[in-house]
Order: C-alpha cells, then sequence, then structure tokens
C-alpha cells in the first residue's frame, strides 16, 4: 500500500478549473494532490526572432517553483540572478511537448507563451504542469477561433503526461515527493490522445532498468494519461471540441 | 461616482483566506478587488550574518509578480537576470513595515521571511502584501508561540496598508489600477493599530500638492486602515489573541 | 544641543559650485557640511524607447557612492555586477522629483540624464543630491535656451529637498549623518519653489509617529526647503532667470 | 542509403585516445565520425557542501563546444554571462549517466569532475561526451588505485551512449548531424556492460512515435551501445581489469 | 606646436591636492591638465584569502570613470552589470605598478585599496591615476606609521607614470585626449625614483615602430617621471621622508 | 642550464598543424612546447555596429584556457558568469596585434574572429596565440582572397610573438611556466616580419629593471620572432605567398 493510500496504478485526485486569472487569454489552476499548479497562456500577435518571416507561429512555456512551494524555502531565482538547471530543462521541456500538438502553420504569426507556476509542490511539478498548460493553450487557442475561426485548427491532438517509477521493486503510477525521492528508477511520459508518445525521459540514476521494467512502467503510464486526458476534455468543454477534427 | 461604483472613502471589498499553504508556517490569500496576492511566512532558526550575536531576530520580505498579473505579460525577473528597481523598493518597504511592530529581541534568533507574490494586480499590490503578509507573519508568530509560549510576545501592534490619492480634484481611497495611472497625487500609507504611522510615501510627479491635501488625504487613509484592521483581526481569530498584550 | 552645535531648525551650511566639468552641460558641486556631491546634467538629442513619438522629452537620473564616501569603504556596484536597492530607489526618487518641475512637452525631444555621484557622506546625500541636480538641471536647460529660446520654458519652478527627523524626542532639521542612524522617524521631503509637496517620505521602522509629530516635521521641513531655494537662485543667477515665468 | 554511405544499424568509426593531456588525472580524446570531444577527468579531495560529512565521494560533469565547433560561428557562453539551457540539461545527464556506475561510497571523500570539451560538432556530441568521459573517469580511477588499492572499486560497470532515430521512416543508428536535424523521432540511450537501461530520453517533437517504433529504436541502439563498450575496453586495456569485479 | 601650446618634451600642468577626503586614510585630488581624478587609499586590517596565512600584506587597485567624465556621458559599469576590459586591464595596472615599490613583508597583514575615480578625463587617466594613488597610498602608510612605526618602512622608492607618443612623426610626452587618439604609437611608462622600469606598454596599432623610435620615446618619458616625483615629493612633504631610506 | 636543457637564447619546439577544424575558414593547431593552443578563424559578412557605414572590415579574437588545461583545475569562466580580467587582457592584445597587419580598408565590411582555445598551458599562452592566430588569419583570408581575389591585399605583413624575461639574473627566450611564475621581470612583444614592434609589455613587478637590461631583452626577442616567422611561414606555404607583397 502507498502511503497515501493509492493502488499502484492510480493516479493521485486531479481538479482543473479554468478562467482563474482574469487578464491571460488562458489560464488553469491544476491539482493533482496537493501539487498546485497556475497556468496562464499569453497570446502575442509577433514571433521571437529566429521565427521572424516563416508565417508560423511560436509556443514556448517558462516554468517557476514560488519560494516556499516546498518543505523548505527555497532562494528566489529572481534573487540568485539566474534560472538554474533543472528549471531550464523544465521549460524546455514543457515547451517542446506542447509544440508537439501543434500546427505552428496553422497558428499563423503569434506567440503562445505558457507560464506555469507552482504555488504548491509535492511530486510531478513538470507533468502537471504540462497536463495544465495543455489547458490553459486549449482555451487561449479557442479565444481566438471565436473572434476569427481558423481555417485548419492549430491543435493536433489532446496532450498530457504523468511519472512513473519503481518504488520498493513495485512499479507505481503518478509518484508524489515522498516516492518520488526514493524511485530507484523514474520516468515522465508525455502522450498525446492518440495514444503516441511525445517524451519519454527515464532514468535509473540509482539503479539501471531492464527492457522488461520499461515495458511495465510504460504500460502504466498509457493508463493514467489516457485518465487525465478525460479530465482535459471535461475542464475544456466546448474549447475542446474542434480539436483533433484536423487530423481525422 | 468611480469606476467601480465605490464611494471615494470606500475600500474594494477584502477576502483574507488563511492556511492556503501546506508547507509554510503562516499563509495567507488575500484580495482587494481583483487584486490578489499569496503570502506565505517561513521561519529558519537562524539570522543573516549581519544580525548574528545580537540575540535578536529579523523579519524580511520578499515580493514579486507572475508574469501574467498583468493585462499584459511581462518578463519574468529571474529570466532577466536581475530584480529590478520597483521590486527592490517595495520588498524593502514591507520588510522594514512588518519590522516595526514586531519586537526583535523578543521574537529571539530566528527569521522570518515573508513571501508576497502577486497572482493578480490591479493596483494597490504593495499595501495589500502588506496587509495581508501581516496576518501571514501573526500566525507564523502565533504558531511558534503555541509550540513554546513568548515570555514577551513579538508582535506589538497590528499593522494594515493602503493607497489613496487625488483623481479628477476628488481625493480617494484604495485606488484600484485605472485610477492610479490617472492619479495627480498618490500615497501609500502604513499604520499600526494605535492609529500611528509607521510609512508614509506621497508623489505628486503630476502635480505637486498642498498641506491642506495632504491633511484630507492622511484622514481619508486613516479610516481604511483602521477597517482593514478589523478585517485582520476577524481572519486571525485567536491567532491574533496575544497581539498588543505587550504594550498595555 | 545637536553635536555640530546646530540649533534644531537650522541646515548645516551649503555651498554651490556651478560649472566645475568641463564637458557637461550642466554641472554642480554641492556642498552640505560634510556632504559632497558632484552632479552633472548631460543632454541627449533623443529619448528612451518607451517615450518615443510623443514629442516630448525625457529627465532621468543615476546616483552613486564613491566606494571610500564612508567611514568604511565599501565594494563598488560595478564589481557586485549589480546595483542595490538603496541605490535604485535614490535614483527614482531623484528622477521622479525633478520631472515634476519640468513641463516634458516644452522639452522637446530629448533626455537629460543627472549624474549625482557622492564624493563624501556624512548623511543627507538623496536630498543633496536633488537639491543640487535641480540646478545642473537648470544649467542645462539655460544653455539650451542660449541657443535656441523655448516657446514655454520647461522648468516650471524651484526644487529642493532636506531631511527631517525626530532624535531624543526632538524634531530636526537636515540630519547628518549620527543623527540620522539614530533618529527614530525619518522623513525626506521635496518641495517647489511655491511651497508644494512633491514627494515626502516618512519612515517609522522605530518607532511610529503621531500626526501632530509629523505636522511639526512638516513645518520643518518648508523652512529649510525655501532657504536652499534661495541659495540655488544665487547659484544660478541669470541662468534661473526664465524659472517660474511660464507659471505666473 | 544514408548519406554518408552507412547502413542503417552502423555505427560511425569511434576512435579513442588515452592521455592526451599531461595534467588531467585521465584524458581522452574521442572522435565519433566528425565529432570531436576531449574530455579530462579531474580529481580533487574534497567533495561539494551539499556532500560533506557523508564519508562519500562525488562525481560531475561539465560540457561545453568550442565557439567554431559547428558551421557557424556561436556566442561563448563566458561572454553571454550565462549557460544555456541545452549546455545544462547535457552536463547534468552526463554526471548523472556517471554516477550510475559509481560506487560514491566506495571512491570515498573525492570529487572526480569531467569537462567534456566539444572541438568539433556533427552530431551526438552528448552521447560521445558520456563515451569518452566514462574513459577518462575509469583511468583517473584506475591512477588512484595505483598509488593506494580501492578494497571496494569504485567503478561498478562499463557505460556507453549513443543515438536513435527515425529518419524517411527508417530507424537509425547514431544519427550525425545532418540526419539529427530531419530526424522526426530522436532518442539518446545510456546503458551499463550488463545491459541495463540508465537513462533513456526520447522525443518525438516532430511527430509523436508508437510503441512499436520505440522497441525498434531500443533494440538498434543496445547493439550499438555494446560495440562502443567493445572499443572502451579496448581504449582502457589494463586500467579496465577492475571494472566489474565488485558486482560479480 | 601641440594644440595647447606646449613643447613636445613639456608635461601638462600638474597639480596634487592631499587630503580631500575626511574617511580616507590617505587621499589626493591630482590633476594633470583637464585630467582630474580622486585617489583614496582604504587600509583594511585583514588581506584576501589568497594572501592569508603568510605574514605579508597586500596593495590592490579599482579603477572608474564618472559617466560624465568624458566628451559624451558614457553607462555606468554598475548598470551595465559588468566591469569592462579596459577598466580591468588599468586596474590590474596600477595595483602591478604600485605594488613593484611596496615590501609586503614589511606591510604586515593588511590590505590597502586605491580607489582611482576619474572625475574629468583628458588623456593619462590611467598614468595620472598611478602618479596620484602612489601619493595616497604613501599618506595612508605615513599614517600608520606614526601610530605605530614600521622597523622596515613598507615604501622602497617612489613611484611615477606617464605617456609617450608619436604624433604626426614627432615624439611627445603626456598626450591629452586630442593626440591620444591621433597617435600612431602610444606607449605608457611607470618609473621609479631611482630611474628604474616598472612597466612599459607601448602600442603600434595603427603603425608598427623601430627600435630607434622606442628608444627616442623612452628618453622622453624618464625625463617627465622624474619632474612628477620631484612633485609628489612636494605634495608629501614630511610624510615622504622615510620613502627610501630602507634601500639606501 | 634552463629546466628543459635549453639554451637561454633558444625557442621551445614550435609545431603548427593547419585545418584542423572542418568549418572554420582558417585553423591551428600550434604547439610550443606543451603548450597547446587550438585557433580558428571565423569570416562573417558584416562588421559589428561601431565599424558599421565606413567600408571597412574588423579583426577581434576572445581566448579562453579549458578548465583543466592547467596543473589544477580553474572554474570556468562560463559558470562564474564573467570573463575575468586577464582574458580581457589578453583577448584585447590579440586583436589588436592582428590589426596591426590588416589593412582593415582592403578587407571589406566583414569580420574576422578569430577563437583561440588553449587546449593545454605551459606558459606563454597568449604570444603562443598570437603566433598561431595569425596562421588562422592568414588561411582565412586567402581562402577568401582564392573564391575571389583582393585588388589589395589585406594581409600587409607577418607578425609573431614571444616572451622574454629575466630568471635568476639571466635574460632568457621563450618562458616555460616555471621559468614564468619565478621571472623578476617578464615582457611579452609582438613583432612584424619587417623587424617592427607592435606591442611590447614589459614588467618589473617583482624588480624594475634597468635601460640596459631592456635592450637585452629587446634583442632575444626580436630573434626569436624571426624564427617563429619561418616557421609561420613554412606552414603557410602558397596560403602566404601574397602577404608583403602591397607594402614592397
Amino acid at each position: 500500500m502507498r502511503s497515501d493510500g493509492r493502488e499502484p496504478g492510480r493516479l493521485r485526485p486531479v481538479a482543473i478549473a479554468v478562467g482563474v486569472n482574469k487578464y491571460a487569454e488562458g489560464s488553469v489552476l491544476i491539482e493533482a494532490g496537493d501539487t498546485k499548479v497556475l497556468c496562464t497562456a499569453s497570446v502575442e500577435e509577433r514571433v521571437p526572432p529566429f521565427m521572424k518571416g516563416q508565417g508560423k507561429g511560436w509556443v514556448t512555456a517558462e516554468y517557476s517553483m514560488l519560494p516556499r512551494a516546498t518543505h523548505t524555502r527555497s532562494q528566489r531565482e529572481s534573487q540568485r540572478g539566474k534560472v538554474n538547471g533543472r528549471t531550464m530543462e523544465i521549460q524546455r521541456l514543457i515547451g517542446r511537448a506542447l509544440r508537439s500538438v501543434v500546427n505552428l502553420q496553422a497558428l499563423g504569426e503569434r506567440t503562445i507563451t505558457l507560464d506555469c507556476d507552482v504555488l504548491q509542490a509535492d511530486g510531478g511539478t513538470r507533468t502537471t504542469s504540462i497536463t495544465g498548460s495543455f489547458v490553459a493553450l486549449a482555451l487561449a487557442v479557442a479565444k481566438i477561433d471565436a473572434r476569427s475561426p481558423f481555417a485548419v485548427y492549430p491543435i493536433t491532438d489532446f496532450l498530457a503526461s504523468t511519472s512513473v517509477g519503481i518504488i520498493d521493486g513495485e512499479p507505481r503510477l503518478d509518484l508524489h515527493y515522498e516516492e518520488d525521492s526514493r524511485a530507484k528508477v523514474d520516468m515522465n511520459l508525455v502522450m498525446t490522445g492518440g495514444g503516441a508518445f511525445v517524451e519519454l525521459q527515464g532514468t535509473g540514476e540509482e539503479e539501471p532498468f531492464s527492457r522488461e521494467e520499461l515495458n511495465r512502467l510504460l504500460s502504466l503510464g498509457e493508463q493514467g494519461i489516457l485518465e487525465l486526458i478525460d479530465i482535459q476534455q471535461m475542464a475544456l468543454g466546448a474549447a475542446g471540441a474542434r480539436i483533433g477534427t484536423a487530423r481525422a
């Protein structure tokens, strides 16, 4: 039995509240157990220099933890004067993952920036940020679409993320902090609504893992992500209606 | 009539939710109209180098706005690599104001750091941060006191803050963003429960102001701060009971 | 009696030498007791990006202390790689104060930068910087005017600044360093020649202050500022002749 | 046929020259096709602050590209004043991977830093850095062992890395730059001599991939890594003799 | 004839005012023509980490130009967030030059920091800084000596610096800004009272120079430096009396 | 006898390998004894902002040491977040020296950047960088010339550099690290093929030097530089053929 009473293959309770910020084009407060992330999508009608003149849009992400999101307070990156490696790694991952389900051509010359600010952290902040920011992104795109419908809808599929790991020899889904810090093997998965892999990052720093263990973890993760996508669909309601129509 | 329908001397609706972060020793989500600030108090059993060996504690604050707290997204200070002047000015103000009602000797050799993170900004973020972080501070001190009662209670009085200004020739209390950007004269007040001034920062960049105008603004501010202190007392409940006993 | 023998309501001796830098459009060495600040005004025929295309000018300030301006040497901000909060706060204040007596429309699309470099510090460096840099600004504007007269003179009034505080229960004018560090209440005032307030920053970190105390400090400050403006007028001579004519 | 004439399942020619730096405790110049990386291992008899007092050692890595390692010159990170996200991500990966085959307890209180400097880049610089720096690490450990033999040998297994990807619908091993930039799916694998996974990072930013595709890529990678480990063993010679004895 | 009417072999008028800062252990305002540098010497009773435990002292220098020391205003290094290469080069030169006439053993475990702040620049700021800061250093050492006499006097000789260059084919002494910017060959010399070279930095970026030209420049420089040392001796008076006694 | 068995007036063995980088327009690996520097020349068809619109080109240099180029590992400047003074001084010297033999007018509006990366350091890294980067520069210019011949050849002369110093009272040529750290007097010379001085930087921090000592050092250096230029000519072969023709 896990320390919070869950079965090995169960997600933590997930809640997605939409429209939580009155300025952002899309906004979401996502809670997965005690992990809480505020995700906002900001639309700007221009693209970064390296994308100019291609007639394509851009989607990018930034990630940050509030200083007291964790058990003990950590120093602000703004005070340290630089962003640490972990933060960069995570925000690059979020951006890359979201872009995999966006048709940048169809989006047109605009940038959507997803800000994922972790209000409280209990493990899985990067996967929760991906799951939440997909919804914020979808809300922002639906808002643009409502004003001036896209010929080809720029979001091509749903996208969600979760973690899996091996703790005490047992494969488990959606690790909370205490499990995460004890896991011998730890893997983050990002998948589409169509069941394909977008990102797969597994690490066995403590103990290398076999191909068989890998397969068991992948199966656990697939099932969790499908559940998360159901929750995203409910949260989006009508704003999710055009997603996927372009690929049928 | 003001754009949100308030009388010149009325505060915006204020709500203070306590205990919103499961790790912080004190935490508050304060809303003043559409301005929302998350305030956490973190206790560490050590003092910064410049306070060492004096047998006294320290209270300090940090302030930050989420990138999309405002109408248009602003760049993160962590990405720019430095904290801007406005942020520094505000966090120095919050720390100084809170220390004015803390007996650092009585607090003992520990540091309490107040983090004020603005989730949504509609004017008055610095005054709302002071009002909210006083409550977070009081909760953290009450928590220490519950574990091991202070001989002399380290919080000596209540403390709250609001803004006043002259808009269209009319003195008004608690400016929201649109008023703040049009105000000819703009003043932030911090006062104690005992009705004394702790900070008073008035600026007439657009138009200098007379002593008579100053007096009208001060009266308006005093009354607003007393209301805010009533709300703080309700939010604190029993956790506010020992405040002020040391001064009687 | 004060440690330097002054009455509570007396300024320190003030000397303003003009034209001390051969390159700057306006330059001043101001001494207030042992506090010495070199103020230069530099005119550039362009405005910062955020002011472009408005047909208006800009006035801004930078402030810095030489490393050995103080009792013990302090590290250069250029070596630390960042400007500290106190410096930012002060230079924002100087710029804001000066702009309150400048008609930016009348100034035209140019920027005047005031550099205030403290050669020796004995309290009141920010107020002395304001008083001195007003003169440097007025010299630079007079120089432009001599070359090509302004239709509307861009300086609308005189402007000076001083500090007041409560030391040993006594309100005093123009604090030197030793008084400043012992003051329970400490206030900086910026006022115009017309006797109106431009900035008022009072702090009672050590001890909150009553409205009556505030009133006594304001009266003391007003009188000191009028004296400083007399000295500015003498230093400026003919270069100050057009100031105020636009408002009559 | 691939642009360099290789079969889909063939590695590029790999050469590992050892002892290329006269100061470093271990040093290697590794060439994989036109990718050339200089790897040095530096031993220090102390550990970083967060490892102090645990009686354990530490292994860490830094990665950098010379400015003209690539087709067009890129700015030095030292000139930009900060390390970019890609660099941080890579050096974190190298360190984590190497630590997975080091018994830090057996290593004792010392730090080994692997510097991977890319002299010329033609794809696969991170995987080549891992393969090369493992050899540099093994040389440094053998050198310590020669002076004073370890009771338990701190390197527990061989370790190498390669990339796999899907280009034009075909799974291929060890991508060079031109393939890497066209790959729809791209995966880096790190494995031990014992055939277990240490790191697995796959990304389908351009096109999500199925579980079947994943399986084909893993098989291709496994075979390449075993070949690389053979080459490492030849390069190490006697210096590799004690590796693996601790796990038998 | 030179643009300021000097003969090729003449220095600009030099004035050295001592005791210009009431806090610094030694202070000097040196003027060489229109170049004005404020030099302060600050004594601290500790040495930097790399000098600890050797029973020796340290002498170091920092150099900076006020933003409007030059024809057009330049950005503060504190605002840019880093010290530029020219500044570093100059302050390293000043420190190295001064240390050549200091017996660090005799100085004892203390640090003397020379701050050279250029108030107005008209060429030769680095050489003027050396000449001026030697006097500030000598004043500080004399002050320590007065309190507690040194067994061996730590200053072993006088030290001054000037520039020479070839302008319009003519070797000239002590270049002002306009000459400096037109010089084909430009050389800075630092010499001792005993007539030996301490630093010699010549550059012919515009046009290489022959050994014969070099010799003519060196002769010109030697003579100028002897004149400067006479002026230093007058400025120091009794404070210079013990210099050189240790070497006789 | 010197520690490596050389006569006082002998250079270390020098080897220059060209074409060592497949992307750079010119590249060289230069070895002088155990000092090894990789020099690449990168051509860009634009000039830096301060050179725009003058119809002239620009030549600049960057210098860096790999962390383990030295006996003990030193921290990367990219990790420290800033370039140190020594690095800046050296790269400014390299750029200035190379420009002295380049006709920027004849080069046309393009920039050539020389990157000097020290792979292993045993003294003389700055002089070896100059000698090597001249060859890389000459290769890049010859490559441009081959594609589209210059009317006036932009390289006006050969250029090389070496060090000289006084060790144990003896003037010596081309100091290695151990000599460099013991030298009382230390001088770097840069000269042209025509035998003229371009840079001359001598320092007697440990002990001032006389004019006679200077003359002996200059003679030693001249002879060494002529030998280096012979080696450069051999390394360049046909690519050096047009150098100097413009000046005949």
